[in-house]
This record gives structure tokens, sequence and C-alpha cells, in this order.
């Protein structure tokens, strides 16, 4: 009796720390005589691009799990309602029974809980004796019901670091002008909320933080900028790449020829150069200058949680646990037991309660501007990025080790 | 008897490394009752904008020491010859003497050393008893008669484990397109050629490295990419931000008005940009990611450079023990003493004959082919980011302290 594990969706800094996790809870309780790995998520396993992990050295999965990106492979694969189209499921289906695979793990955001939802959904139908349980995964925090999500711990961590590099690097002359920081987060300001941990002797160090929660008005940004031009000489402007104006438009996407991903979301980019330009043409100065964290935000394991690490491999722990306790079409979420000292656990949420949905950065956490966020948002955001996460080495940069290219 | 230390140009990781590693000195030797530190370089001290770092707490030179970017403050200041205006040397001098100020040590890169020169000229000619002592500092590794540059190692170091992780990130799907990745460099391909240090099992992750050094080809740059796209179905490509056509335009200024800062440099970006177009338009493919690192290659101390650290106090030392030889008008240089194991250590070199010049990316480090390194380029620069540099932490976050804002 076998296991498979996948991955879907963007990458993250521990993703690979899930995979791990339930290798090495396997080798301890024996479930499952073998744990695949399907390449590439769902696409590559409709392949049969299955490798087995059990068969890895304990170094290989060491280095593997201290690798960030994920590191099986991914996909943006959306199956079909299998009512309207079984061919993807009788197809998995049989390749699954071809390898005595029982039980099924998908680690992904929304979108991979909404294939879950749908395998386990099929599979009971049909009376199909294979378990489909998720495992949360997103730099975005944006997954309903747990607490927060793998990866976003340490894209939190790197983004407040990146911060308070920036800031020291935007203010070492006496006329400084303006900073943009963008960062990730589509529809959610979690991310860019992150920022607000970044302080120098307990001040901190973002002016203004602009979350997509808060609908952004060009007429009150100007103002707030040039008020606070003029009262310092410098600026230090953190947004969202997901903040729209109140018709709903992405502020990124004005200027562009938008294009989608085959889930249909907007392919973001490029806030920080049209609020370079609004300030421009506002005439509050030239001086501007932006920087995009881009990808780094959900590779850079060097700058990586040890707390958010951990917590990756507990939920690929968990998620074997749970199937050998019989369940199927669930995600396994994270609560949080205490705040201090940092303490949490995990427990079991439908899939189809997760998929598709939305958490926002609740409405209380930002200030009554929506400039900012609040010292209630400081204490949830904190005990997420602690302890550094310590790497392997090999000619003074990081050793790190993938599967699927 | 006192001296003054001052920052300029741009900011790098461990320039105030160079800063602590001479008022640390100046414990030991005592040599000078006090240090001060000038704030926003010479620009600073002009109009008295100074501060006593011997009256610091060790404590604070230490958090001060592991803090990125110049935390004196910086400048951009270029001085008139004194043969056509003399005015900012008299107020200079005078400045200095109501001090008691007997040298002045300037952290800076190659305009830095012009400074450097004329204040020494200066104070020769006029009988003026004030030494004047230049300290290497630029992430571009640009200065003549230095093996390398303090600032270079860590930038360099970041830059590395950034390719490193960015490949990873870019390598997930079976569709993965193309990615270009942009470094700083201004006119030289130093810090383009770190990139070559990133490898996965052996193996180097950028397949094609475009320098300053060698004139661009768009149509050999098609050719080669289309070449391995077919091949692999992913390039990974790096380019300098200071890459020019063989007419000598910057390829990143050629849509841009061109901005250009007081020393005359243009101010470049866009680098990136400009490929995915090229490719796009050449029909390659449309998916084509981009990545530019931006500031943070010369602030991200997280990701730094021991070597770099200890030789950038080196090198503030140094500084010291030649002022208390007699020396002025000259800059502190590193040797490379051995490569293996690593060792360097300290000489004089002429002011003037850094002042202005700029150190090229040496042509028998390219290969014939122009679009990457040799691996003696790899002998060399692997050294320069060997361990890892330690830094303090408050809240999760490293610690940092300034004294110009």
């Amino acid at each position: 009796m076998n296991c498979i594990i996948a991955q879907s969706g963007g990458p993250t800094s521990v993703i690979n720390a899930s995979v791990v996790g339930l290798v090495e809870g396997n080798f301890e309780k024996n479930i499952f005589k073998n744990v695949y790995g399907g390449l590439n998520g769902i696409e590559g396993i409709l392949k049969g691009n299955i490798i087995n992990l059990s068969k890895m050295s304990k170094v290989e999965l060491d280095t593997f799990k201290h690798t960030p990106s994920s590191g099986l492979g991914s996909c943006r694969y959306k199956l079909k309602d299998y009512k309207i189209d079984e061919t993807d499921y009788i197809k998995l289906i049989d390749i699954l029974n071809s390898l005595n695979i029982k039980a099924f793990f998908y680690i992904g955001g929304n979108d991979s809980m909404d294939t879950t939802n749908k395998l386990s959904a099929f599979a009971k139908e049909k009376n199909i004796d294979i378990q489909f349980i998720g495992i949360p995964k997103t730099i975005d925090n944006d997954l309903v019901f747990t607490d927060h999500t793998p990866g976003f711990g340490s894209a939190a961590k790197f983004i407040a670091t990146s911060t308070l590099e920036a800031y020291l690097d935007s203010t070492v002359y006496t006329n400084n002008g303006i900073f943009i920081l963008e960062t990730m987060g589509r529809d959610t300001g979690w991310l860019a909320a992150s920022t607000a941990l970044a302080t120098i002797e307990g001040k901190q160090v973002a002016d203004f933080i602009y979350l997509p929660e808060v609908p952004f008005s060009e007429e009150q940004f100007i103002l707030d900028v040039k008020s606070r031009f003029k009262e310092k000489n410098h600026v230090f402007i953190v947004a969202s790449e997901g903040i729209k104006n109140k018709y709903g438009d992405f502020l990124g996407s004005i200027n562009d020829n938008t294009t989608h991903d085959s889930f249909g979301h907007a392919q973001l980019g490029g806030v920080a150069n049209y609020l370079k330009n609004l300030i421009i043409q506002s005439k509050v100065t030239n001086r501007v200058k932006t920087l995009e964290l881009g990808v780094l935000q959900r590779c850079a394991l060097h700058c990586s949680s040890k707390t958010d690490f951990e917590e990756a491999s507990m939920v690929g722990k968990a998620a074997l646990n749970y199937v050998s306790s019989g369940y199927s079409g669930y995600m396994v979420g994270i609560k949080r037991d205490t705040n201090t000292p940092y303490k949490s656990s995990t427990f079991l949420v439908e899939a189809n309660k997760v998929a598709n949905k939305v958490k926002y950065f609740p409405k209380e956490w930002i200030n009554p501007k929506g400039n900012n966020i609040t010292k209630d948002a400081l204490l949830y955001l904190k005990p997420l990025i602690s302890q550094l996460n310590q790497l392997n080495f090999y000619d003074y940069l990081p050793k790190y080790k993938v599967f699927n290219r």
C-alpha cells in the first residue's frame, strides 16, 4: 500500500518541507510502503511522471527539505467538473491503482483545494478506495479557516528584512525623495502588511502601507504623500500589487494589456511604477525610486522563518496521520494555540470550504485612514517570522536539490 | 588632536564596518583623541554636521558596524578644481581646524578618490597640516589597483544566492519560458559575473551572462536564446544594467529619457524589460519573466560575506595606521596574498591614480562567444563571498542603527 504527494500552484520557500515532513512521518510510523512524488502536480502525474521518495537517502531528503520552490515541480491545471468530463479522473485513478496508491496528498492554495475536493468527491461517488487530503501552502496567506498558511511567514520575514534594508538605502542622502516598495499578495494585503514589522529603534520605517482591502484614492494618496514629504523630505511607501481604485480596477494593470493565467487570475505588476508616475505628474518631486521584490518573496529561503519551516513540515506529517485515521476531502489547517509563547497545532477543514475562497486582511486591523495597519495585526504577524532557518551550504552558497529538473 | 571619517557615493552592505574598524583601531592605539563622523560626506561637513564616534558605547558601535548602507549618510558632491574656486576648500579647512582635526578619511569610490586627491593636493600646496586618506568601497568592484573593493563580496554573495533561488522559482512548471535577471554594475560586469557562482549539483544555472565589456549584438542574442529555448524549453539570462550595443548606447536607456546624476553618469535601468520585449518581438516565446535585483544588491547585509565584512573593517583600521605613518593623498588598496587559503593585506596607492578611472572585467575572463565567464574568473570570485556574516537580531529581524536620520 503506497501514497503519493505532489505540489501545485505558485512556489513558496518552505513547500518542500511539507513533502519531507510527510516522508519522515512515514519512516517513523510505516503507514505506507512507499511515498511517491508526483512531478509537476496533477499535470505530471497524468503523464506518469512519478518518483519514489522513500528510496531517497536521508541526506538527499534533508537537502531537498532545505530547498526553496516546488522541488517536485508544479502546475496550474484545473480539473473539469467530473459531471461534465470524467476523462482526467479515470486516467488518474488508473495510474494511482497501477501503483497501489491509497492516498493522494496535494500541496497547494485555494485552487488546489478545489482539485482535492473534486477528486475526493469523485472517489466517494464511485466507491474508489483512495483518500485525498490537501496540505496548505501559499505566501499570500489567503486561505480561509487556517490561522495562516505555510510559506507566508518566510515571505513575511524576507519582505520585512528587505524593507528595513531598502529603507536604510533610501535615506542616505540629504535629498532622498520618495521610495515605493511593491509586494506580491494578489487580492489580499497580508504580504504588504508584513512590511510593518520593519522598525528602526522601535519606529516603523514605512510611512504608508496600501492594501487591496481598501479602495485606493489617488487624491488622498497625493495629499498624504505631499504632506509627509513636506514634513520629512522623504517618504517610504509600501503598495501591494493588488490595490484597486474605487471602480475595482487594478492600478498595476490600468496601463497594461492584462494577461490572465489559466484560472482567470489577472497577472499583476507595475503598481510601483503607476504610483511613481502619479507622484511625478502631481509635481510632488521627480526623485522617486521603486523596488519590486518580485519572485524573491516566494523563494528566498536564505532569509526564512524557522517557525514557518517547522510548521510546513508539521502539516505534511499531520496529513499522513489524518489519512491513517480515514479522512478524505479535507485540508490540514493550522490553529494558533497560544501567542506568547507561540504554539500551534493542526486541525481538519473540508477542502470544499477552502476551495476558491479568499481570506482578506481583516478590516479591524487597518487604521481608520486606510493607509497603515494596527498593533493587533503586528501581534498576529510577529510570531510567524520567529527564528532564523539554518541552511546547508556548499562553496559558500546554500546547497539546494530538486527532483523535477 | 582629532580625526574625521565620512562616507560618500552609493551605499554598500559593509561600509559602516570601515568606519567602526577605524574607531576600534583608534581605541587600541590611541592615535587621535576623538574620531569624528561627518554626516552626509563633504556636503554635511561643510554645514558642520559632525558627531563624535569616540563617545559612542561599544554596543552602539557594534550595532552600527552590523548595519548596511551609509549609516553616517552620504552625498554626491563634486568639489570644483581649487585653482578655479577655493571657496569649499577654505570653508572645509576652517571647520576641520576648529575641531583640531589632523586627518580626514573618506570612504568612497572613484569619485570620492577624486575628492581625496584634490583635498590632499590643496593642503600640501597651502602647507596645511591635515592628511587625507581614501578608503575604498563600491559594490561595482571597479576601482583600479586594488584587487577588489569592500562591498563587492557581499553584493556578489546576495546576487549569487538570489540567482540560485530565482532559478529554482523559474523552473517549477513544464512550460517555464524565459527568465531575465538584471544586475547593477554600471560600466563593468563584476556583479553580473558573480551570478556564475550559482550552481546546482555543479552546473551553472545561468545559461548566458551579458557584461558591459562585450558590445551586445541583438542578432546573436536572439540566435543564442532561440536555440537554447528549443533545446531546454527554458532559458535563464543574466544581464548587467550597463550593457551597450555596438554604437555604445545603453540598452536600458534606449527607450528612456535618460537622466544623469551630478557626476554626469547616466542613471540606468530597464535592460531586462528591453530584452524581454526583444524576445517577444522575435517570437521566441511570450512567456518571459524579469527580475531587477535593485537596491537590495547594495544593502542586503542579511546575506553578506564575512570575508568582505572583515576586509571592510581591515581597510578602515589600515587607513588609521597609514595616517600615523605620515601618508596623505593615498587610497588604501587590498592585495590578495594567497588564494588557497585566501589571505589578503593592504597597501597604498596614490588617490589620483584611482580617481575617475574604471577597472573593467578582464577580457581574458570572458568566453570567446562573449556570453559567459571563465573558470579563472570563478577562482577570483569565490573567496570573496566566503563565510556568512552573522548579524544582531531584535524581534526576529536584524537590529540596525544609523546616525544620520
